[in-house]
């Protein structure tokens, strides 16, 4: 397990989820002042891949600078904001997350119809009709 | 611009990005103890929208409990190790990429065909050969 390239590959996906969440600000502040650009950049963002942040930003900047400064200035003050709060949240949603896929596991196995009857594993008694689950 | 909200949205982003890591983990493990258990988890993980990392737990969960728990594991721990690096590298790529932005426009713009010669204003003699690093 490589945990630096990890680390570098999540740090990009992260800055090109922020950029998306700055074009949506900057969409939404646009539709109040400026619905014409809205709509362009609207169009614009939907034909190009959001996953590829800086790619965006430079097919933007070719057509249409102001917004690509914009988008960039916005996206930085995000990061500013809520970056610090990212890894507590992360921890805690993964951490509570797993309890929660643990926990209804363990109901599917033991509602399921054709689950084993609870019993002691001494009591003798010849499974009726196991399942893959069981184990 | 509602920050918590994308505070919030950013961390289920993350927490399915590192869910992906966490699978493409287990498959490269799987690959070298367990080929065809490797190969059903590849064909597993193809069909199912990994952007949703808890829906991929869920269902991986109904069919190889056994790969989801291992796949749980090894977010958790990717999540110990990566996230608190994350804040910093994505700040800094933030800045960097801004600023790789604005200086490459800036070029572009100097060295359009159609844009002023760079000279002094008072200088009164064009520049044989203006390059875009000069200014």
């Amino acid at each position: 397990m490589d945990l630096k390239q990890i680390a570098k590959d999540t740090a990009k996906t992260l800055i090109s989820y922020l950029t998306y969440q700055a074009m949506r600000t900057v969409l939404a502040q646009l539709s109040e002042t400026d619905p014409p650009r809205a709509l362009w950049l609207q169009q614009f963002s939907a034909r190009q891949n959001l996953q590829e942040g800086e790619a965006y930003l430079r097919a933007l900047l070719a057509e249409r600078p102001d917004l690509a400064y914009r988008i960039m200035t916005v996206r930085e003050h995000i990061a500013a904001e809520v970056l610090d709060y990212l890894p507590e949240m992360a921890k805690t949603g993964i951490q509570q997350a797993n309890m929660e896929h643990r926990r209804s596991h363990l109901e599917r196995l033991t509602s399921a119809p054709g689950s084993l009857p609870v019993t002691h594993p001494e009591a003798g008694s010849p499974l009726q009709n196991p399942t893959p689950e069981t184990e």
